[in-house]
C-alpha cells in the first residue's frame, strides 16, 4: 500500500465535448487515462459507466479516478468530483484463524488512518482450521462460514471507517492475507481437499476480485487483492510477510518466522526461498496462560531482569500500567529468566533461584512477573511451568523446521541473518 | 460467430494432482489453457472457481471449457464435463427499435440452431427512439425501459432455446447489435445527451460485459459483446452490418444501405469508410400500407410483371399463398411498375396504363397486386399512391445521403459496387 499516489489516484481535467469532438463520455475518460497511464487497457465497470454522464456534467468534466492495476489492465475503482474530494481509501486485512486485524490507509499517500480488530466470528462454528473445514462439509456449512467472516469484515471495516471519519464507500482497494483455509472460507471455496491427500487447494492465485462479488460493503466498484498461497499449508499471509520483510530482495540469506497456531518458517534470499510449516502450539500471545495477549497499550513488550536484585524492569506499550504480555515480551522474559538462572536450559523453573518471585498456583510452580498492586487488572501477572513448557516446545518446533530447511539447502545456520 | 470452433471451445484432459504435483485446481486448469491458447491471461469468474473442485473430481479431470476472447484476455464462460456435453451456445441479438430478432448458434461449428423474434416491448412506453429517450427522463423511466427489453430478451432467448432443444444456461456468449439509443436503454445508460447538442453518447465502446450484470438469464458466466457505436446516430447495428458485409475488407469501393425508420448509408472500402444517417420514413416492410410485412412464409419477395398482358408474376417465401410483401418485394414491385409504365418516373400511378389493376380506396388510387381469391387473407393486396410516395421519398433520402457522401469523398457513383 506504499506505492506512490500516482499509482492509485489520477486527477483528470477532460476536454469538454463539442460538435467537432463528440467522443462519448466513457471513451473520453478512458482515452485520457490511457494517455496518462501509457496503456491501452483501461476497464470501467458498467455501473460506473451508468454514473459517468451525470458525474462529468455536474463537476465540469474534472474528476479524480481511483485505480487498481490488475496485471496489464488498469481498473477504475471509483470516480469522485475533483472539487474537495474525500480521501479514497485502501483496506488491508490480516485474516487470522483467531483474530482479524484491519487497517485503513489513504490511497493518496499510504498513510494509516485507522485500525480495528475483532475475533474471527467463525470461531462460533469451529475453534480451529480443522474444525471449520469439517463444518464446511455440512449442508449449508460453507455458506454459514463465509457469511460469518464477510459480515464480520464489513462490521470491522465500518468501525475502522468511523474511526477515520470516512464512509465505507470510500474504500476502493482491499488487500486480504490469510492462511489457505481461511482464504478459502472467505471466498466461499470448498476447503475439503486441503486436508485430504494429495492436499490440493481449490485455487493458489485467486487474483483480483470484485468486492461486490464477495459481498463486501465497500465502494461498489472496489477491487480485492487476495494474496496467493503456495499450497494447503503455506498461505497468503506468509507471502504477505515475505513481501513486507523484503526477504525476496535481500542478497544475504535470512529467515522469516511467523508463529501463530502453526509455525511457518521461510529461509532464503533474492535468488531462492524455501518454506516449511508445522504445528507450534499456542505458545505466544493469547495462548500463554492468563497473561498472554495481543500487543496493545499496557501490554508488556520488553523485559529486563537485574541479575543481582532479580528486579523485573518491564516496558509496556504506551507505558500504561501492565495488564498482560505479548509475543515479543514473552521471548524477552524467557531469555532474561534463563540469563538470570531462574529457569534452566530445559525451561524448568529453578525454585532456589527465584526467591520471592516463586508462586504455587494449584500446586504448580509459577514466576511472579507483576505484583497485584502494580498491575492494571488488580491481580498479579505470572508465568507458569506449563507456559514455559509450551514455549520450549514451540521454540523446538521452529528450530526443527529451520534446521530441516537449512539441511535441505545446505546452509549453515550461522550464515543466516534475521 | 463463424470463427473456428477452437476459438470458442477447448477440451482439456488435465493431469491429476499428486503429492509431487500439487498445483491447485483453478491454477491447474488455467495453466493448461494458457499453454493451449499461448497466452498468460486467462480469467475465471469466482463462481466458476467455486464449482471447479467438484466438477473436476466428478468427471476425472476431463472438461470442455467455453471461452470468450476479450482483447488480450481469454475469459472462461463455462465448464462442462467432457463426457457427452450438451452444445455450448452463442446468442446473436438484432436489437431493433421496433423488432428484436434472435439467433442461437452452436459454438462448436457456428451452425444456426434456432431463431426467434418479438416486438421490442419498449413500444408500450414509446413508439420511437425520441419518445423513449423522453420517457427515460421520467422518474424510474430508464429503469422501466431497461427492465422491459431485458425481460423481453430473456423470454425470446428461452423460446429460441426451446426450439433448439437446449437450456438457456447453455448460452455462453451473447452478441448484441442495435442503434445507439436502443443500446443505451438495454445497458441502462442515460440516453439524455444523445439528443442534445453536441449529441454525446454515454459510451461508444461498451465492450465485453458480464451477462449476469445485465440481468440476462443465460449461462451464469456468459459474456456479452455489445457492438460499438460511432456516435449518437451511427449505431452498433451498422458496425455489425459493415463487418457482416465485409465492407472493411473489400478493395473496390462499395455502398451499404440499412433502411429502417432511419436510412443509414456507408460508403468505402478496406482503406476508408464514411457513413451518414437520415430519416427515411417507414417506407418498407411493416410501414408500407396494409400489405407490408417482415419476410416470412407466404410473403412476396420477388415480383415480375409481363409488360404485354400486365400479368403479375409473384414469388412468395416457401411458395405459400401470398399474404403480404417484404422490403425486397416492394423494391421489385416498384421497379416493375415503372418498367411497365404503370407508374411514372415521379412514382405517380398512370391510371390509363393500369386497366383492371386500378382500384380506388377511399378515393385514393391503388394498384391491385393480389386479387382477393388468390390471397391467403381472403382480401386483395394493393399498393396505394401514398405508399409509393413514401417509397420515393425514402429512396430520395437514401440517394441524397449517398450522393452527399460521394461528393464529400470525391467518388463517382458509377465507380461504386454494391
Amino acid at each position: 500500500m506504499n506505492a506512490p499516489a500516482a499509482a492509485w489516484l489520477r486527477t483528470l481535467h477532460l476536454p469538454r465535448p463539442s460538435l467537432s469532438d463528440n467522443t462519448a463520455d466513457v471513451d473520453r475518460l478512458s482515452a485520457c487515462l490511457q494517455k496518462e497511464l501509457g496503456t491501452p487497457a483501461v476497464a470501467i465497470d458498467l455501473g460506473l459507466q451508468r454514473e459517468l454522464p451525470g458525474l462529468l456534467r455536474q463537476h465540469g468534466f474534472k474528476v479524480r479516478c481511483s485505480l487498481f492495476r490488475d496485471r496489464g489492465r488498469w481498473v477504475v475503482t471509483g470516480i469522485d468530483p475533483d472539487d474537495h474530494p474525500a480521501p479514497a481509501l485502501g483496506l488491508a486485512v490480516d485474516l487470522g484463524t483467531t483474530r482479524v486485524a484491519l487497517r485503513i490507509v489513504d490511497l493518496a499517500d499510504g498513510r494509516a488512518l485507522a485500525e480495528s480488530a475483532c475475533d474471527n466470528p467463525q470461531i462460533a462454528l469451529g475453534p480451529d482450521v480443522l474444525a471449520r473445514i469439517h463444518y464446511a462439509e455440512r449442508p449449508d456449512g460453507l455458506n454459514q462460514l463465509t457469511t460469518l467472516i464477510r459480515d464480520g469484515l464489513n462490521s470491522a471495516a465500518a468501525a475502522a471507517c468511523r474511526a477515520a471519519g470516512a464512509a465505507p464507500s470510500a474504500i476502493r482497494t482491499v488487500a486480504v492475507a490469510g492462511n489457505t483455509a481461511m482464504t478459502h472460507l472467505f471466498l466461499g471455496l470448498d476447503p475439503r481437499w486441503l486436508i485430504r491427500e494429495p492436499y490440493i487447494p481449490a485455487v493458489n492465485r485467486p487474483g483480483v476480485l470484485r468486492a461486490a462479488d464477495l459481498g463486501l460493503t465497500v465502494g461498489p466498484y472496489a477491487r480485492v487483492l487476495v494474496f496467493p498461497n503456495i499450497g494447503s499449508y503455506f498461505g497468503g499471509d506468509l507471502i504477505a510477510g515475505i513481501l513486507f520483510a523484503g526477504l525476496h530482495r535481500r542478497e544475504e540469506t535470512a529467515v522469516l518466522v511467523d508463529v501463530g497456531t502453526n509455525a511457518e518458517v521461510v529461509l532464503g534470499n533474492r535468488d531462492w526461498l524455501i518454506g516449511c510449516a508445522g504445528a507450534a502450539g499456542p505458545a505466544l500471545e493469547g495462548g500463554v496462560s492468563r497473561m498472554g495477549m495481543l500487543a496493545a497499550p499496557g501490554v508488556v513488550d520488553r523485559v529486563r531482569i537485574d541479575p543481582a536484585a532479580l528486579r523485573f524492569e518491564l516496558h509496556t506499550i504506551e507505558e500504561k500500567p501492565p495488564r498482560g504480555i505479548c509475543g515479543s515480551g514473552v521471548i524477552d522474559l524467557a531469555a532474561e529468566l534463563f540469563r538470570t538462572g531462574m529457569i534452566d536450559r530445559r525451561g524448568k523453573i529453578v525454585p532456589a533461584r527465584c526467591g520471592p518471585h516463586l508462586a504455587l498456583v494449584d500446586g504448580i510452580p509459577h514466576i511472579r512477573v507483576v505484583p497485584a498492586d502494580w498491575s492494571a487488572t488488580g491481580r498479579e501477572l505470572t508465568i507458569g511451568q506449563p507456559d514455559l513448557d509450551s514455549l520450549v516446545r514451540s521454540k523446538a518446533a521452529m528450530y526443527t523446521i529451520l534446521e530441516t530447511l537449512a539441511l535441505t539447502v545446505g546452509v549453515e545456520l550461522k550464515e543466516v541473518t534475521t
